[in-house]
């Protein structure tokens, strides 16, 4: 059966790669928008099975993967930054604490629809103005949700992590080795 | 400053190379035995000092960086698998259970010593006999201390973390990166 990666994350494509999947990948245009008064797992969910569904409906036959991954700190939910300036609020607010990563799966099959979600909690060092500076500096921050790339430089800031680690690079892993067997897509 | 990684591990370097380090690599020949009565965070701790010691005698100028990782489980200390079926007795013993992951720290320099260690558990699934089988016919376990890579397809093993994930890799990035901030090191 051709299993299908609805996004055109390049972290999410080598997370897959590194499972030894063979996949396509055709990234949803997520033009749908959540319920802005969702809670964090649910407006993720939401998300996931949007771009799912959309990419569902030109491949009805095949098994496919939709992913929407969100920072959630102190209420408010953080998505990607659009400048400099908001890169450097999103990570002075993250600094000395600890906030949480959501990411919502659907994995659409001929089968069924299935969605499911992953909290990650992680704790961030204290960082100075220097080095968030320096961190927006590499060019890292600018695509990704929270402002930060777990699987990089910010390696430096994460003091410890509880929940799946890939869940905060984008896709929660084992989840959905899981909910693939249920479709009979064998990982393993 | 000359940095040098005193350490073999393909895993290790591409770490420290992920953090954008400039760095030589001289595995020490790590032919010191721990005493073997030690618990693990001390284990790793004087593995680590040993080992960057050997390769700080000959560059006496640079900054040398030694690690050792161990998992524990049930007060046993895992190393490297010596076999199939060692893989697969280690990776039984690991399925549905929570174990910890030790990797101690060692940096030198002409300023004198730092060691540390740090601690991640790591709570599997349970695994079927197939899966074991399948995972240790990838090659992936035969090379690691406690027969799997927290960084590949074992992902799909790895319900939920607590601590450094890259310490599980074998270098805690973070405490790594204070340490060598230490000695003047700034890795950003």
């Amino acid at each position: 059966m051709k299993l299908i990666l609805a996004s055109g994350s390049p972290r999410r494509r080598e997370l897959l790669t590194m499972l030894g999947a063979q996949f396509e990948t055709i990234p949803a245009r997520g033009e749908e928008r959540a319920d802005p008064s969702l809670a964090p797992p649910q407006l993720v969910e939401q998300l996931a099975l949007a771009k799912a569904r959309e990419v569902a409906r030109m491949h009805p036959d095949a098994v496919v993967i939709g992913a929407d991954t969100v920072v959630s700190a102190d209420g408010a939910v953080l998505g990607k930054p659009h400048s400099r300036e908001e890169a450097a609020a999103m990570l002075r607010g993250l600094s000395g604490r600890t906030h949480s990563v959501f990411t919502g799966l659907a994995v659409l099959s001929p089968e069924g629809e299935q969605t499911g979600w992953e909290e990650t909690r992680v704790t961030f060092c204290p960082l100075s103005d220097r080095e968030i500076e320096a961190y927006i500096d590499t060019g890292e921050p600018l695509d990704k949700a929270g402002a930060y790339g777990a699987q990089g430089i910010a390696a430096l800031f994460v003091e410890r992590m509880e929940g799946d680690f890939f869940n905060v690079v984008g896709l929660p892993l084992c989840r959905l080795g899981k909910m693939l067997k249920m479709v009979g897509v064998r990982l393993l």
